[in-house]
């Protein structure tokens, strides 16, 4: 099967050219860059060199549909929705790694992205694709709206809180999260530079995240009732990884085993999705460069409260190599393939 | 006056060496050692090559009250309480760093710090050593327990909603916290190497961290009815640093103006706490090296929630500048004398 | 086939578990370690969770040369020469990670490695494994001595001049190495700390690392005539990568264009050696994580020297994808087996 | 006395900011900023909140004569060649960050900077800016051209054993520059980027670095005679500091413990140089904030050649520090004065 990127000189672009060349279903036929079109991609990414030295391309409508037997979109938010509906149209498979086709409503794009929405035919088209949980609704899409790095984190640490009814829904779930700098990509923006970042950690877009958004439709999805979040935004010294801290109140009292136990169940079936033991709680350097979503958890007895800490690599299981588990998904291959490697430790 | 300091060959010993030797109404004249005691402390940080090349001596009660007039105690939790009595008796004016005689109650001590407590008789006479708040009692003593790190940025940031009476204060207050490296000293543990600690951030010590009574003591204290939170600690890639991410209910709806408003009418005659323009938080970065709480608040407006984001500088506000604050005002002093610098930026 | 790993605890071990886990030829089978024997190598790396459980387990020679078809050692200098002889004695193919059997000369490694040598017996029957070098040598031996980090990337840079004679090689070579931190392992040590890392950038070992009679041995071996060359380490605040800036004084003028083609004519067939265009020169990162070595090279027409700037990941090519290459070798697979990974960037 | 800063936007114009404000002698009273004018400091750098809430403003030849009494240019190469010489024609004591009056020989700035140099009646009245070799010829001008950073750290190393004649010098003296990125400015340019820079060390501008004449026009004039010198730079993933490490032939054979003595007496009036006892060598973090440069040497006997580490703070002796020192000298102060601190550490 062939594989195209548009996007690809980007750092999601470019991470799904790594995970994509280990794949061994696909080839990978097709790089487009609006930006550094008729580079080559080793122009931009060195790294690459010898490996892979194909050009980027400008995008083209009738060539791609037939080049290409499924396409990425690893463009910004509010690039994809004005270029990937053709294409979705045409009927070829597209997975987009941007925020253009995660929310259902067009008016809340609106209200947290500050741009006009993608057309509703194309909303309602799009799949979210988190396969751990909407696995049964993916697998016979051909667009998948892939989802955020930080709703993936989060999500999966609280789902089985929902599911399981132990947590206050009520306006009152905490989510602190933590990211590396790569979330941010390759644009040349001052808050980005290596000696602004070095040696500091700060919040950013404190209750404005558009990522706030994606989580609540989840869980109201799930849970059947509206659900409201607190989701806030820190960025710390570091290229890869993201954790979320999530705090809710519990129903009733419940031990650290049964916790524990209760998140194995939930996740039982799921390779990519690992359970720590009693307190132990994951780093994000114990995910690196992999598809794996570590979670930990904890009862605070003292204040009634459950905290789970859920970590992935923004750049993988956050973007590309979820990506590729839907790939791999439509496809009806085993959801592993191309993604069942080792972190990068140390 | 002349000054010592017991634990000189901590990372808390020698960032007090750093300060003190700019003060102008102190000199440096003793360094104690008990691991390193014979060498000089230049052999242990060349960093003070020439510029300070004092032996690191034993510790002898009587020798000590004769050549010095303050002492900083820069020893780990457990040893303060085995060492510093005699001194205190002895009525030399004493500051300790360590977690020792901060908690009023023994047995919270021996169940957060997992030892036995110090003498009733000297966490009597220890004063708690946050100035901001408690500059009237402290002046007039002589002993002071210097505030934890995490303790400080925490209270800072929460004390303001609890005084004005604007968030609720039943068991929901929950403290993100966000660390450096160095808080963790010099000691050889496995988790401070540089490749377990890059590229990483992971929690720790979720629901059990000694720092949580101390903040719930003052916190109590100043209310006059208890006060619970949820403190939980995370380790991020740098050196110095702490920022902590506050969540409290509101109690009524409150604008971001009025609460930017709110803080700094409450710190408008502290120096060493600075308020941030609405919609802006601080950076670690941005207290890099110095004595500065800088604190930036937002109302999450749609779940009711306050947020307020303290950043210090763990080895100075967190410790060794704060106890040289706490030092000034015992002897009436201005404040922030030796302390006025700018923050080393970038 | 099955393989070990001795001193599977350190983060060369582990880096051996990472690339084995992959390898399509090799199951991994036994895991030894004195330090932590009795454990789970889950307890000692937690991103192996759910991916390789296996035990630690303690050395036994029947036992072993029993249950694996190849052995490596990523023990320590000074603990292979004392451990590895009877696996070698009884036949089973060995790769050793440490510097134990590189050098020929006894008395050479007594005098850098400030221990007693191996005994004579084993040292002959080491074959030095440097593939691009020394294929031919390697290919039907069953014990070799995988090449030092430094060494590597020092060797794969300086060959060609010396080849090709362009450079002079009386006592003019000089190899500015600079490397993670990752090279010094996991050890619990003072200058491994990232309080004492981070920030900083320092020199160690000059003119005296144990790298150095091994670098001089192959190059004296190629050129039949004795070369010295000065060699200094330098310590960079990362995890992975070496990179060693190379200078030799030219025999003859000679344009940049000529020096990058005959580099590249010097690798042409090698898989694992890219090199640079003219003017470019390769940063670390661009090998992370793989077995690549990327070189770049200049000529400084004003002072008529070469300089070759020569990159690896310290672990990887400078250790553990090495010893993999050189598994591949005795066995007469592809080389690339296993080893042909994208590098993870950023 | 009073003091502006034109480029007050840059890294180097806010270390000049830092310094200044802790100076006794000097207020800070003029902030000149051509991209950032009309906004205040604070917008830019928010760690100057409360300290030093001045307004960027243009730039005004008859305005600022009249306020102050010293300026600093902190703008870049190319850009204080234009704006520098009615400043300096108006008699207005002045000292120049940039490279543009350090080379006498405008051909070479324009072979090395690829611009047209200064006018040549300024670059004849600009004095080299390095107080431990030229304060004779400082201290009676009023226009200064402060060295660039990897010079200072260069030729306070190398200059020792030119003056004392023990190296050779003829053609092979190399340089090996590794610096952080601050010295790469607060440019929005991709390799200043985090995720670019941080796990990367990499060469750039081997043989072509602007920096390669200043060094050898001052080794020349100190010399009598022509020397040259390989110079060549280093990333390093930190924010601030230099390393060079210095590789020269002797000419004769020396021991270390002499090597050491003989840099011990080069500076023993020297504040800033400290020279580290025999077999140890600074590290960058030892200098960190602060205007010393530390220096530690090496002979390698078996290659007869001599290895001096040399390290600075690039911000700060490497710009904004010796900056002040010149400013100091020039008023015939002490010149240390507002600038004995001591490192941050770690």
């Amino acid at each position: 099967m062939k594989a195209g990127i548009v996007g690809a000189n980007g750092y999601g672009g470019v991470e799904l050219v790594r995970l994509l060349h280990h794949h061994p279903m696909v080839t990978l036929d097709l790089l487009v860059s609006h930006s550094t079109q008729g580079h080559k991609i080793t122009d931009q990414y060195p790294h690459l060199h010898n490996i892979l030295e194909l050009p980027l391309e400008k995008l083209s409508l009738n060539e791609i549909t037939d080049r290409v037997d499924v396409l990425f979109f690893a463009t910004p938010s509010g690039v994809t929705k004005e270029i990937a509906p053709p294409f979705v149209k045409a009927g070829l498979p597209c997975i987009d790694l941007s925020g253009d086709f995660r929310l259902k409503e067009g008016h809340s794009y609106e209200q947290w992205y500050k741009k006009s929405p993608a057309e509703p035919e194309f909303l309602d088209q799009a799949v979210y694709g988190l396969p751990e949980i909407f696995r049964e609704r993916i697998k016979d899409k051909t667009f998948v709206a892939n989802p955020g790095c930080y709703p993936t984190a989060a999500l999966l640490g609280i789902i089985p809180l929902i599911k399981e009814g132990i947590a206050e829904t009520t306006g009152q779930i905490i989510i602190d999260g933590k990211t590396g700098v790569s979330g941010a990509g390759r644009k040349l923006v001052q808050g980005s530079l290596f000696s602004e970042i070095n040696e500091n950690t700060k919040a950013y877009n404190l209750g404005s995240h558009q990522h706030t958004p994606e989580i609540e439709q989840v869980l109201t999805d799930l849970h059947g009732k509206d659900i409201k979040v607190s989701f806030n935004a820190h960025l710390v010294p570091m290229t890869r990884g993201i954790l979320c801290t999530i705090y809710a109140p519990l129903k009733e009292r419940l031990a650290d085993a049964d916790l524990v136990q209760l998140y194995k169940e939930a996740y039982q079936d799921e390779y990519f999705v690992r359970i720590r033991p009693e307190k132990t709680w994951p780093g994000t350097k114990e995910v690196y460069g992999t598809n794996y979503c570590d979670i930990g958890v904890k009862v605070d007895e003292r204040t009634n409260m459950v905290i789970v800490v859920s970590v992935i690599d923004n750049l993988v299981k956050g973007a590309a190599g979820q990506a590729i588990q839907n790939m791999n998904l439509l496809n009806h291959w085993d959801e592993r393939t191309g993604l069942d490697t080792i972190p990068v430790y140390p």
